[in-house]
């Protein structure tokens, strides 16, 4: 905020940050600080002062701009789950064999759920407690691209004779399974295997292992 | 409850069912209606009162059993993994190919999970919300025997010539990442593949095809 606020005043009169881009950068900001909450504690358990008090504002603010703390999870989980679905769509329009794909696939969801472990959590916790209407929505617009990025990947696969012909949603179940459990279970690498942070050569492995065993798995 | 009191009444004079033996059916009773309120709800939000009014107890008598919520949840979690952990034993021990254990160890885990959905998910929020030492006992008693378990099936696999020398960090993030999500994300079954229920043939199906990925995956 520091620059910005150092721009308009170096402008003189006219306000050089909009209505709308000031409330578009408040809740980021605010965003940005359940977030950080998030990931400090692993969980959804954080009250609106908490999150004003991070980001230096108050608990009515962040009413006013999200309503509730149902609100301020769902804008979290857009914004966590947004870049992961334009990556995707990204990943499906290019041009390149489908085991490629593939590696490229499970590096970027591992990648995405090491990054923002609670997007997932947040993700069945908004489902759970939906309506079946608003389950359904959010379904469809967070889950089934992936569904459907699978059953292309899976097509193509088959066609350049790569894959065996397999379930789109048992290949969903495993792979997506198998990359967040990694994740999300920091207690088990702590005191199972010993491991505090995962660092990128750990997740680059982990993403390598799954890659080789689905590859070789599903090969035709 | 019937047929015991009946028994008790035939006997006679003495009881038949002494204190101690009285006091574990009791917590049984308990224990099953909890798990049956978690199995309805997909999640442990449930008060004492709720498990004493299924049981036809007073919370009262709840509270005296399991001193807490949280000693109930532990109670329920280890009746729930209890026989689980004696099937990985008994497995252990067989005279098989790393192949077949494999095979029927895979058929275990999701059974179990479809089984007792809340048992994975209450084994991390009791982990969660322990001190250091406590949640390092939990994964002792009831992660590492999974860890050792695939550690040696590794060996023996790849003694046999079967299976290449993988981590079994790794083996280990990704069997139970693929089995765990199929049973504990109904919603996206329900809102993504029209699966309201999961029938056996289904289950075994979805336990086939982890099967068969992981076998070709991890070939030698």
């Amino acid at each position: 905020m520091g620059t910005r606020e150092k721009r308009v005043t170096e402008r003189g009169k006219k306000p050089a940050v909009s209505k709308i881009e000031a409330s578009r950068i408040t809740r980021d900001v605010l965003i940005e600080a359940a977030q950080a909450i998030m990931s400090e504690r692993g969980g959804v358990d954080f009250t609106l002062s908490e999150v004003g008090n991070r980001a230096g504002m108050s608990a009515a603010l962040v009413q006013y701009h999200f309503g509730s703390k149902e609100g301020l999870l769902f804008a979290s989980f857009e914004q966590g789950i947004g870049r992961s679905l334009d990556q995707l769509r990204w990943l499906s329009e290019l041009k390149l064999p489908a085991a490629k794909k593939l590696r490229m696939h499970i590096g970027g969801v591992v990648s995405a759920y090491m990054q923002k472990p609670f997007t997932n959590r947040l993700l069945h916790l908004l489902i759970d407690g939906a309506t079946n209407e608003k389950a359904q929505r959010v379904a469809d617009v967070y889950i089934l691209p992936i569904v459907n990025f699978h059953r292309d990947l899976i097509s193509q696969g088959v066609e350049e004779g790569v894959f065996r012909p397999i379930s789109e949603m048992h290949f969903y179940f495993l792979l997506v399974g198998a990359c967040e459990h990694f994740a999300s279970r920091k207690h088990v690498l702590r005191y199972v295997f010993n491991v505090d942070d995962v660092e990128d050569a750990m997740r680059q492995d982990y993403a390598d292992f799954v890659y080789g065993v689905v590859m070789n798995g599903i090969a035709a």
